[in-house]
């Protein structure tokens, strides 16, 4: 690698340089923009009043990421690596459907085309770098995830249940109930306390199983967060513990009431 | 019991071997499938374009589930005893309408037959098994499974003294608090934060009374966090700290690493 | 006080005696039964159905309760005391309305004793004695009150404000923000979760407002659940702590590492 | 400054003398009252009957704020400080309007100044200040902050990439999600549960994906809760060990209620 290359490397894959936290903030205003720009331009009547401007915005933005993901070819080792990675494929096809519809103007390649855009959306995944490395956030689900994994089953399993239990109930009344998949749907619906209201039961029976499915669902809301406050009390802890360190092994990880070092037997 | 009767109870009854753990994942897949595709059939356009598919695909299900059931009994040593118990007569029950239906073809019939194949969803359960082992949920949540059937009576109370607070006040009005059942579900409905907006209060007393009991809710969801939050800290530290007790002072609150006490310097 | 009102007194009043158990069962199962048909009572086509029968058991439940009431009259040392206490005044208003319909027929009068009879309800409250005693439950919602209370104000507080910024923004529009106290009441819906629908912001910045108001709802409704569950954890560590008791001064709320006693200075 | 300025500081910004107290509660009631006037006059048939009534008392509070906000002026020592801070700012600009009213008769006028009256509901924020001092409920939002704002962001994120997904699904049908920003607004109030359910999804894959939401939102809910949880034990357990040493072996962890040092017997 020659040197411009060391030096592009260092500003747009680091963050560690004044210029390379520059680069970093220009690209998440860039991503952000690119963002709302999409989600406008989906608007009917915005598209309608401002089509040249968006349509100016979007060359430009499309010519930034072009440059961008033309650069980060050039300063990386092994560029096929890059290219193949997810946020590869993501800058690539999110950049290329500007290029492509200047060939072809039919109308229906070119909705075809603006679903690629909309990749662009992924983008915004970048931006969790820059926050999540300082905290204790990430740390804390990672840790609860399988057991909040196994949460969100049982939840399933327990919509699946009473969805076809309503279905049983209320199916053959006019409360629109109609299907199984239908109920489950409803049992989500309102399990998870959010509640629609677009179809609800009107048998005495299919009243009470509602109301039974949503008391549990306000009591075992509980559950995830006990999860994962346990999970966060943990990491607090085990942050908290004090400073101590053993001048003889240099184990810093001791108890506050600790007066020898569990590692080695000298006191501390 | 004869060796190969020893040989089946394994793979059937337990999950040791591996020959037990692929019959396991097998019923599993099956379970699954056999829940989707009832739930498929009560969908009125997927069953009327895909039916002989479906019928195929559930004479599948039901003689691998014949199968199951047949081993099952001629596996154990008391087949009484699975036969009469919850899985037993849900494996029975679900089992059996595909085999009546070949002899009554009357429609009334094949209806209450379809109820009966409902059951199957039940069958879901045995999946807990697997999951349910090996993690401290269940255990935190039977722990504080009396605290929280307190919580939910409360709850009920809470939502019949405001249900019949709220017909009192609105009750001559024409805004759907019709009787006091009514009102007792809309004030579930509205305690639990679900909220479908069907029924809404009319009068200005009406609608304070409807944002207070939107506070509480909101206020009270806390109390089951609480009490399963405070479960789980408890189990964690119960996990955490481990059973080494120093030889020397009979110390025993050691860190899981601790290879001295920290009380006295002796190894441990 | 004779004999007989010192046995009716310790059946009545007291729960220790195995009669006094068996009359607060029956109690609690006639005090249901009684609520059960205040409700019943109030579904139009039930009491049109089943009116007779209906009457026949509220007459059942009037003289039971009247019995009760002459008795706890009869076995209590200040009578006075009992009738105009909280329980006293409810158990009188809501036994009196079933005689005053003998002496007036008239359908208006009938009506207001019906309201009367409402008040039953608050009867259930008496269930609470007999479940909230054994747990820590209401010792640690006691514990956390003024906390919870500063923040339903707090809620309050918000509403109020973001009630008055909604109708600022979407007073003007057709979307139903027609005055503050209807934004308000729009804003706690919102707030907590509830999400009736009936009304919505339709301009763009109040749509946004909205959007910030529900992302904050889902935020702070961690604040109360924070509060209660400290109060928890805090309540169980206290039940936790050790049961090594100081032989000296028989002081037993020492920490886990105390070699000496905090309040006498002896080691333990 | 003279001795009446000093007095009149000590009553109007401290409340550590009697007649400090009692002007807060004066004021903090019509502070309150003026609340209520705002949004009262916002109800268009209560404005119609009682608009005089409502006139004289907007008078009358007028005339207290005015008197309140000279005093303010006259008993600091650098009143321009004051009359530039955002409650100096928001004094004058909730008081004014009545008094331009006089010279400006036009209705037109009349509704650009009811805006600015409005801005009397900011003035509810210094009710805080009397509630908030006392407890540690604001200190632990304070430090779980950077915290819950990360959170708040991530919720964002998630709900534009959701927002975006559900547009790509369901865009093309008639279910409401005709453009970006709609979509991420549907997502934002199914995430939180508050759950409107004006507009839905109809495709099976979109309702696959609302499910997901739905599922989602009940399980991230935990999240926050954690956070602020963690904060309030630390807090708690912050305020629970006190700075008792012991003068022995300094040791530093003592019980409220020790006079001994539990390590060493020690007297403290």
């Amino acid at each position: 690698m020659k040197k411009w290359q060391v030096l592009l490397h260092e500003i747009i894959y680091e963050a560690d340089t004044k210029a390379g936290k520059t680069f970093d903030i220009a690209l998440l205003i860039l991503i952000v923009i690119s963002v709302i720009l999409v989600a406008l331009e989906s608007v009917l009547w915005i598209d309608h009043q401002f089509h040249n401007l968006l349509n100016i915005a979007e060359w430009c933005i499309t010519g930034l990421f072009t440059i961008e993901y033309i650069l980060r070819i050039l300063s990386i080792n092994k560029p096929i690596r890059y290219i193949f990675s997810f946020y590869g494929i993501i800058d690539f096809l999110s950049t290329i459907p500007k290029y492509i519809s200047l060939f072809f103007m039919g109308t229906n390649s070119l909705i075809a085309l603006r679903a690629l855009r909309l990749l662009r959306v992924f983008r915004i995944l970048k931006l969790t770098r820059y926050i999540g490395e300082s905290n204790s956030l990430l740390r804390a689900l990672r840790a609860s995830r399988p057991k909040i994994l196994v949460f969100m089953f049982g939840v399933v399993i327990i919509c699946v249940i009473f969805g076809t239990i309503m279905y049983m109930v209320e199916g053959k009344s006019d409360s629109g109930f109609t299907s199984i998949p239908r109920s489950i749907d409803w049992c989500i619906v309102t399990l998870t306390t959010v509640g629609y209201g677009d179809i609800a039961p009107t048998s005495p029976l299919g009243q009470f199983v509602a109301a039974f499915i949503m008391i549990m669902g306000y009591g075992i809301i509980a559950v995830p967060t006990g999860i994962v406050t346990a999970e966060f009390s943990y990491q607090n802890k085990k942050i908290d513990t004090n400073t101590k360190a053993c001048l003889n092994c240099s184990n810093a990880d001791h108890k506050d009431t600790a007066q020898f070092c569990h590692e080695c037997g000298e006191p501390i």
